[in-house]
């Protein structure tokens, strides 16, 4: 009902419609209600990450329309997600502090490239029923990083700290920090860490879906938990960067691509932890040379778990049927 | 036969069996017996080892069956020899010591996980009519190693040494330790370094089939050659360590998804020659962050041979019709 | 009608026209004469190359008629490339000076093995009519070096050093040195960093196609300005090694894969821009272990744009039927 009276409408209130959808889309989410909320949480946090987020998720979303991509695609706003985590992270890597406006550069740029990984990549894995997710932003935020390096002159970044690394001063754990942790987890899936923004993120999605919020929530007390059997980093566990993969593992699990079960729920739990786990991991290895490990994780688990054979396969929702629960 | 009457017995005892065809599995052979042999030339190694790989097998043939995986690949063994290894190769980096049963939360937890990537992969791979491997074993140790770091304080492991390190005081080659490590070489496929039960597993393959035991020590042979003119360390060769990923390779394609000839017989060498340079490779690569390249050169390496086209994917045995020659 | 009177002559003639079409499908050509030109250009660089090249090309030729490719294949050259630019490099990394006669060992047997990833691979990607391109030859090069490290005592070799390292004398940039360094950008694609024989090899690649002449400098040239806009040292914008992946995701985009169109012009720039930002960061990722970035950014791209849906692949030429434009 909403997309067909917009037909009629400006071409760049439809736009909006698709870019909002698309920011919604980076935390699983499809509605542009949702996505608003968001956009609104990322300006309140930093008026300039929302700025590059909303230019990426522009830019991306227009590069489709140009190149021709499927318009069904476009007006889902599955072209507009990938270009705007790669925006959001080119900002918050870089220390050429705000307001720096060389940075819209590759951020135009880096969004546009992540069109072409989309397309490029989805008849690899349509083979398999399997949706691109961030993949393309994945691939695209690990290039630039490598392509520019730390000391770069004109795009200087910071190096991303393994969570492994042993810490010097080995201050007590504290409880109320880490519970803030689990909520900032939520926020860190669009690379922010303040406590409110979470909050509206989070709100954002109860909106949507409150099975989907309670997953989040869930994934990111799990990975906070991996984090801590694991002997990680406290910062990494206060800022929340332990436990966004496993938020994103256990939603894509819980609320998106099966159909809701206590089977499917016990399965989603075990999709966090083995995001998170392997975040951990992925984290200390591309640490090594400097790089962030991003949602590689749960990229990579949620795809796993969709390629599962066995009595699990049986209560996946294909692809296309994929919608709120 | 054996499992028909199996199938009225306690499910105990089909599940011991199922283990013990699992544990032949890593050697490729497909026998409750020779796994039992296998077994028993672990615990005559180091009782600890023998305990974490029959925990390994248990845990992971017991996670597909609860999972609900297709239950002909569960009593094939099939599910079973992935996680044996991740418990023998957790308990080998282990810098704990023996008997620090704490140990068995990982081991069990990535025994568990090797049946998602076991399940997870099998599609993928089914595509090419390939056989899913060790890959899980592959991926689960090195991202155990990766999230646990060298001086993690719960699971400590020490870095694996690349082969190609240049050795400090430059000895002779003793002739008679390099023969050990050919035979050695058998040893590790399981990890164990000790001569003895090395010679008993090659007594369980020779059981199992003489052509696969003929090929593990030609290509341990070919790989310690691959070594010296590599002029990879001393102890590399002596440890039987360059010689494995050879033998692997060389049983892979000599003695079980290749119809036996004059033609597929030097094709094995060729693999086994192919094997071991990959895993010098791999190994100097992957040791510069200290981890150990496994059997992904191996692997690898047989996973191209079966996806060889030309006048010599005549003589392959399709999938599902490899057994016993 | 060449290849017609080729029957019957005799099997040496035949085997170097195959050769000949080898080395000319390694810049993208598929031409006896520019094949014959591109190696007097090498041999007239420098006759080990030229003997390197040559025993290359005829290694991995031979082994493919002795392993039973397809005779379609072999006869079109396309067993050849890989296994010429193989020898290439070992022949260029290699610091055991000219008419080391050892080298000869790794370069038969690297050739080779070529043969066996390029059979290997095209099943995998024939499922989406991707060609094998120079995947086998980015594989065993980077395996090689790693296998036989910098410090090996049979088959020394220099480690690559990362675009991206800072430089020390900060020199002023000279604009002769860079418009050179376009040029030699397609001598590269060889190995070749002197300006005589890559502008004969530029010539040879006019003789076939000026539409691909055009684009291989059209390439080189975006892969400098990208290289400028990253602030490479100023070595790599000289020694045309910014140039070539750009030249080469350019060529395959803009003369070979698609219809020549204003659009696929345009996305031959845009395909050339990401080939040289890729191999930026694949430099300098690789670089941290000594390794060079070869043609992986080139070839990745080139398979990634082969693989777009949307408007852009109605232009796509199948891989069956590509030619001369």
């Amino acid at each position: 009902h909403l997309d067909k009276c917009m037909q009629d409408k400006l071409f760049v209130l439809q736009l909006a419609v698709w870019g909002l959808r698309g920011v919604a889309r980076v935390i699983l989410a499809n509605n542009p209600l949702s996505g608003a909320l968001i956009l609104a949480a990322l300006y309140w946090a930093s008026p300039w990450q929302g700025l590059l987020g909303t230019l990426g998720v522009l830019a991306s979303t227009l590069t489709a329309v140009i190149i021709g991509q499927d318009s069904a695609e476009v007006s889902g706003g599955l072209h507009g997600f990938n270009g705007m985590l790669v925006s959001l992270l080119m900002g918050v890597f870089s220390t050429a502090g705000d307001w720096y406006w060389w940075l819209l550069l590759p951020v135009c740029l880096g969004s546009a490239t992540c069109v072409f990984l989309f397309s490029g990549l989805s008849p690899v894995l349509d083979r398999w029923d399997l949706p691109v997710a961030v993949f393309p932003f994945n691939i695209i935020i690990v290039l630039y990083l490598l392509c520019t390096g730390t000391d770069n002159p004109y795009f200087p970044h910071h190096p991303a700290t393994p969570p492994g690394l042993p810490e010097h001063n080995g201050t007590e754990l504290i409880a109320v920090e880490v519970t803030c942790g689990i909520l900032l987890g939520v926020g860190q899936i669009f690379a922010c860490g303040a406590l409110g923004p979470s909050l509206l993120i989070l709100g954002a999605v109860l909106l949507y879906s409150p099975l989907l919020a309670a997953h989040a929530l869930l994934g990111s007390a799990v990975g906070t938990l991996a984090g801590l059997s694991m002997a990680v980093r406290h910062e990494s566990l206060y800022s929340g960067l332990s436990g966004f993969n496993g938020a994103l593992g256990c939603m894509a699990v819980g609320g998106l691509f099966f159909t809701f079960s206590w089977r499917t729920h016990l399965f989603a739990i075990a999709s966090a932890f083995l995001s998170a786990y392997a975040d951990i991991a992925l984290s200390n290895l591309l640490g090594t040379v400097g790089l962030p490990a991003c949602s590689w994780a749960a990229t990579l688990t949620a795809t796993l778990m969709l390629l599962l054979t066995g009595s699990l396969a049986a209560y996946r929702i294909p692809i296309g049927q994929v919608m709120a629960p």
